[in-house]
């Protein structure tokens, strides 16, 4: 998300007479009131697409598992958003953007706790040369904050203490999500290695998804997912709903995706669209023909990972991927999410919805692929990149899930776990008055 | 939605040299055809936003009742919104923005029937300064207005005669609604007084819920809801539907609250999004606290319910709240809504959706909060606001009730109520095939 | 799609210093950076709006349909996106907008395979005189090509054979729907007639309703549906999915007639929204009144796709229509749609979700109404787009269609079409858990 396509909007500039000239460091390019305002409003447009990528995230996690854990799952989506929101304003934003005072080497800074707009109330300083204001600026960024650990949601679905997720997720998106994204976006070792993260692919999906791996690991699989090392079928109780739920995080994408331009630059968000759409739909192609083949049945749940996957991978160069690469990362993206989750079956880190393969590995392929297809990146520093993250967030993640799982727990009783989370967590069914077989 | 935050836009015209002048007075400021553009484009969005609030408003309800009763809540819903624009169209619009032609003191006035733009077809006198045509003026009011009935529909729930609600809500939207909201937006007597309600806390959320009110108290709880004195749980039918309304509501709300900025200015809409943002997410970790504590368990249709009491508390002073107080009231928003709900429990007034708590008590909340949060405005002017709109409100609903339920009834019969008024009213259930509890 | 309402953007040309000067035959009007970019910003908006409808429709269609040929249709839908966009990039784009480089007439021609910016990766080129880019207007129609097959796929719901289905709709897709579409918005014979084609009443819903009449006919009635001349009526399964589906539609329509205005032309947009949003509301109301008549009940369905209806009707003349007009267009409609409906089962026409009598039906109403309501277009014009369109696109299909049936055949056997297409075609149930009637 640094600077991109600024060329055009440079040569927007119009003298004006009066007013609409932005002062402070980070404004030192003045463009007209009206650049100004377009760029602002699309940044904002943006943030309520990146929004509604939360309800899509609950939505397809709710619809891929089963109906006695749907409240639950629900729960933990909405209290993601109000946590994710609240700690990115008291220090997350200071973290991960912090305006140059770093504490310890370009690894960790901090500006301090709290929004404090430089300009006041107004927030008119007109950030990326003139392209938003301050407020936009918090959030569309705190909207992309909570996305980690809705990803680390999935993954633990049907058997996590529900506290106990939450509390890690509030330390998680309050710490780790934001020094990660530091070292990139908010120019630190990993921008000066020239290593390119365009919307996220390694900044915002492995970051969720190597916490949802150490997550899946320390909380072992779900009661008869695994019986005498036979992998059972646990089936999503709601199709309907995880369809919607992809194509609502499809929708999000372009704010995402063409939020991560940081301008309405017509070029380069327009582009942007292009490419996201296009590997979203040769995941799409992909993964139906790869589950075709290998299941026997198109899989609707696959094709549906297939979509995510292909906007994950595409999500690190969708600025710089040629239309034909993008097309190809895409479609790897839709093969290799289904090898995955095979690849994990196999392994017994039991997923419910396939996180770790749409956000772990996709999110690790997609950043390695700029280093693939475009000549301006180095595969090597992409690679160190994909390697830090990884060290970083997988230590840090076993280091808050640990003291948790020893002080208070972090796995719901196999008894309750069997009669379900919503009735044993919150006290109620999420299908009142439906006969629903007690085996599900 | 008075003018705000205009002063930026004033700063930003440029001198052009054919075309982009606007005539008329409610465009003396002249603004470039590109701000022009940019600000109308931003009202159009934001319209779209408002309209899917509509989805929201459908699926919560739906959601949080009985299976028995869907398809009649999906119908009231859709042919709300067709009713609240078509009447609306025909004179609600110039009730509310009269042009100055006040027929009884700065209490009522009338333009005239039907819509005509004094610019012809192209519309393209400036509002507010440059920042819309007249057909956008419209059109944003316009789903406004449909609100008001929508949330009267969700406290009248799985009781209430289809056509005398229809009836109630078509005169309702046409005339009360205007003429409260043109005591303020359209420059009314609470105007003058220097009330402040922003987006509509007071002329659109309690607007409805004190008609919500009348119609509860008109009609009675459910049979089966107070046995004996003792209130029976009434449990909704479908968790994943209210989630989806709830997070559509939130989605909408940039709309609602960004548009009623009624420019692209990118200070002002940019500090609404965050206000009304972290407003949400504070009601909802209030209330989700709050319900730990009360009810043992998290209960996730309060969670709900707090999310959208942060939205409805912070909407009458999302543009002049500081961002800490804008979180106070957002979560003192989520702690009374979980408060109010069990007092009209105690009241025995049946509330299924709890509308009464989230648009009433948390609309008055939300306008008295601009009284005491923000030294502009004077707490005994937003008080009088508060009561001026309950009384007439209140006085209109029994005034439009009462006949209707003398001439034509306004409740299902008994034994249709508890057969589902899916089947009685409307022929069909809405999960054809699904087993579903007969005692539901 | 042809421009219009460019009077105003005319007007607002700035001459600018440096560099926002667009070159090329498409970019003769100069217009301002900024202006460039908030014309391309809407046109992307747009097409995320766009982009929903296929949400709307697959949640529509699998709504109206029984529970066990769920997935099957959201698997479609889920498909048809992808193949849309992909056969689009290839193919489709450039035979529907071929830079004038006609082979046959007026009636066929073609810009080579592939996405080819003449402006390079930056595609700034400002296509409609300064109003998005090469990109842009890829995207935009990409989104509008799959519609079509869309279209078809409710109409062939529960007993079309997968595979059968993805090769017709490819070929649909990538040949007639740009073909048909090139005579007017590509500037073909039709739009030297003179016939007026706004968003698509013909060139999409016709187009795909013709197709889907042609399929209805060679695939034959569901199993059970016409027993010894009896019309039986198969329920939808799940009313808030169809609710959710319509009301998403039209929030999607705000994208596909207000972008078709092709810029952000304040006067013509907002114009747009009005009547679009009229049309809907009338169609409902109409709808609800007319289902209440004649089937003594309001149906929801019957008022859903009265909402649908309308929307299509006012599809064609969105721009051109008075308010007035716009109402009746959508009034009409409203009406149309259900007496439709009755004449399509009459003619033992199995059309599970009304597809032919929204998108065929109100597809050649508006197209129609055009000529019926607005001076400045010949009713005969019209009527030769009608006919012309219908001509062309049923003999595609049969054309289609018929090889395939041949080959390969089209339906599902008996056996599986009674156990059902989810289990069947996809080897899995949408609702894993729930009780469902087995005669359903």
């Amino acid at each position: 998300m640094l600077k991109i396509g600024m060329k055009f909007l440079l040569t927007g500039v119009i003298a004006l007479g009066a007013g609409a000239v932005f002062a402070g460091e980070q404004a030192a390019v003045k463009v007209s009131a009206e650049m100004f305002t377009v760029n602002n409003l699309w940044m904002l447009v943006a943030t309520a697409l990146v929004f509604i990528m939360h309800l899509g995230f609950a939505t397809l996690e709710a619809g891929l598992t089963r109906s006695k854990n749907t409240v639950n799952i629900l729960f933990k989506n909405v209290m993601i958003i109000a946590i994710g929101l609240l700690t990115y304003a008291l220090a997350g934003f200071n973290l991960m953007y912090n305006g140059d005072n770093w504490v310890f080497g370009k690894f960790f800074g901090f500006g301090g706790f709290g929004l404090s707009c430089p300009d006041g109330a107004a927030g008119l300083i007109g950030y990326n040369g003139g392209a938003y204001t301050y407020w936009t600026d918090f959030i569309f960024q705190g909207m992309f904050a909570a996305t980690a650990a809705t990803i680390v949601s999935g993954a633990v679905a049907e058997r996590v203490k529900l506290d106990s997720f939450l509390i890690f997720s509030t330390i998680y998106v309050a710490l780790v999500y934001p020094i990660v994204g530091s070292w990139g976006w908010g120019k630190g070792w990993l921008d000066q290695l020239n290593f390119h993260d365009f919307a996220g692919s390694t900044f915002v999906h492995s970051v969720g998804g190597w916490a949802a791996l150490a997550a899946v690991i320390l909380l072992g699989p779900r009661t008869g997912k695994y019986v005498h090392g036979v992998s059972k079928p646990i089936w999503g109780h709601n199709m309907p709903l995880a369809t919607i739920g992809a194509l609502l995080l499809w929708f999000g994408w372009f704010g995402f995706n063409g939020g991560s331009v940081l301008s309405a630059d017509p070029g380069a968000v327009s582009y942007v669209f292009v490419t996201t759409s296009l590997a979203a739909a040769a995941g799409i192609v992909a993964a139906s023909l790869t589950s075709w083949k290998f299941q026997k049945h198109p899989d609707l749940s696959m094709v549906l990972n297939g979509c995510l996957a292909g906007l994950v991978g595409v999500t690190a160069g969708a600025d710089v991927l040629s239309i034909k690469a993008s097309i190809i990362v895409g479609a790897v993206a839709g093969i290799i999410v289904i090898l995955a989750v095979f690849m994990f079956d196999r392994l017994h880190l039991d997923d419910p919805v396939g996180a770790l393969s749409v956000h772990l590995v996709c999110g690790i392929w997609g950043t390695l692929a700029v280093g693939i297809f475009c000549d301006k990146y180095s595969f090597v520093s992409q690679l160190i990149g994909v390697l830090a993250a990884g060290a970083f967030c997988t230590a840090g993640a076993f280091a808050i899930f640990l003291p948790i799982k020893y002080v208070m727990g972090i796995r719901m009783p196999v008894e309750d776990e069997i009669r379900g989370l919503d009735i044993c967590e919150h006290g109620m069914d999420s299908y009142h008055g439906f006969q629903i077989f007690t085996t599900q």
